[in-house]
């Protein structure tokens, strides 16, 4: 960045697997960063975290921890967010928080900069960084609604257990390993800490991403439905999920069906693709190129392939869009909202 | 089965990771068998297989194999099919083919028992198997046709390496192995043997499943979207596929998304498959129920879950569906359609 200016940055969640994400973002990015505070409940307190020339010890997060803070990053969960989210407000920083607790407040921009970076203007200083499974959907649902306008989409998800945090991460290693052994499977975890049931997730998939809503969907489903139709600016755009956790580590895929509303070609939406930006077209079929988790993961792209004409619905298509859950879909994301807070004297 | 005859029965491909459940499922079910012959390839001829007191040598398929054959059993893939099948009818055998050999030919009836058992009675010496990511959809999309009328498929699929045969398994538990081992991982075979390119399975998706056709759809895609209409009657259906092959070893999963004609609802959707045959409805969010692949590996039935109404299209559903892809996928369907040549006088 070329802004001389540099900032008091808090990382809150600094020790889990998106904060951990966020510091290596901003470390790569070279983000101008004056004093940096790294932030945690009461148990990580005390790690100690190398950035760049420095050791940090992660402090436990109290509101005054917020005071002389410019930009606040937290990943640490709803209810920590819920709580000292207006504390970091209060004391003048402007919040890039991850966790779904503001995301469908009314007065808290929705941001993925490539989408609707100007909504973030309007922030009160609290800017919400979607769900991950979100984030890459709408980069790529943008350009096409833009140019041909958007109707319907139906989305099947495959994510990775990352997306569940570090602890989910150990679990599907561990339960592999277990699994390879001729072992009897643990689950403690997955698939969401805190449920009543728990099942493996090595070797298997789980169609139960958060809790479940009254009306048989998952929180996870609704949070794609609801923030698709939020960031879009389309209350009327049709929208369904599915989501499915998968024995990956790294990188959300999803099988996107979408209707447009003025005739097109698979030709000119791959054009479309490959010129928005964010987005990488990985889509030769005679040459089995498409994406996968596991070349998507450690990029920032977002990376299609697999465009299709539906056989039956004219102005139907499909597509097959992955990438890393905790880049894009989260550390990145959040990173680049700031920079844009910076860029554009919107702090 | 209560018929006291007793018949002459042949298992082409009895090596194969479905050939090897064919065995299983005849001894568990008792099936009939005055003399059983297993056939294959040169390459296994000689192989040992015991089954029940037994213990018979594999012979190398040749024409005259099939002499005084009733019944013979193919899964030795499409050419073997297409090299022997004729053969084998020429010598008074009814062949049970579970290769895409002779699925779409007009004058062969492709079988599900529990959708269209009636078919088998206009059959000309072969009955083709399904696809098993076919087999397992029409199972539960047939009973909703029936009562309200279908108007509209869309599946995204979840399917296991077994579908790939026994060295895709191989390759899946070696890359898992490597993988957690921190080694570099060793692509031979999947996602399609004899294509250029082999891509790592092990903690990864691969949307591709068999080769690519011209309109940008694999031919696993195209199998679900054919087949469909033909077993359901049903030409005008819409059905679109998304088939993703995954890092687990039995059953496939699928999300489907369908649209009916007449007014209905979540539980009387429920209802009816629940009462339909060799569905089993597991389907209760408040107590995380739901089918998982590896909850059904081993198991005959179709289980289903997660249904629930479309939040925008009013005759708009979703459901999460699985089963085991050798057994109801393969080998307990061929079983079962070879039962209903017998039980009703079809041979």
């Amino acid at each position: 960045m070329s802004n001389t200016k540099a900032y008091n940055v808090a990382v809150v969640g600094a020790t889990g697997a998106v904060g951990q994400k966020i510091l290596e973002t901003l470390n790569v990015k070279n983000f101008p960063i004056k004093q940096l505070k790294l932030l945690s409940s009461a148990r990580s307190a005390g790690t100690k975290i190398k950035f760049k020339e420095d050791t940090i010890v992660v402090e436990e997060a109290q509101s005054e921890s917020f005071d002389g803070i410019d930009i606040a990053f937290f990943s640490a969960g709803g209810s920590v967010s819920k709580k000292f989210v207006p504390e970091a407000v209060k004391r003048g920083a402007v919040v890039v928080d991850n966790t779904s607790a503001y995301r469908m407040d009314e007065d808290v921009p929705l941001i993925v900069p490539e989408v609707n970076e100007k909504d973030i203007k309007t922030h009160k200083g609290i800017i919400a960084n979607p769900n991950c499974s979100t984030i890459q959907m709408v980069t790529t649902l943008k350009p096409i609604q833009e140019k041909f306008g958007l109707s319907r989409v139906i989305v099947s998800t495959y994510q990775a257990v990352s997306g569940a945090g570090a602890e989910a991460v150990e679990e599907l290693r561990d339960q592999s390993q277990a699994f390879l052994n001729g072992e009897r499977l643990e689950s403690e975890l997955l698939p969401v800490k805190g449920e009543k049931n728990h099942y493996p997730i090595a070797f298997n998939a789980l169609p139960q991403i958060d809790v479940f809503q009254d009306n048989g969907y998952t929180f996870e489903e609704m949070k794609m439905i609801n923030e698709t139709k939020k960031i879009l600016h389309e209350q009327e755009l049709s929208v369904a999920a599915t989501c499915v956790r998968l024995p990956f580590f790294t990188s959300h895929a999803e099988s996107i069906y979408l209707e447009v509303d003025h005739e097109t070609s698979v030709s000119a939406i791959q054009e479309t693709l490959k010129n928005a930006p964010g987005i990488v077209l990985q889509d030769n079929p005679s040459e089995q190129e498409y994406p996968t988790p596991l070349d998507a993961a450690g990029k920032e792209d977002v990376f299609v392939g697999r465009v299709r004409k539906d056989l039956d619905q004219s102005n139907g298509y499909h597509m097959w869009v992955v990438s890393d859950n905790l880049l894009k879909g989260a550390a990145w994301n959040s990173v680049q909202i700031a920079e844009s807070l910076i860029k554009n004297n919107w702090l």
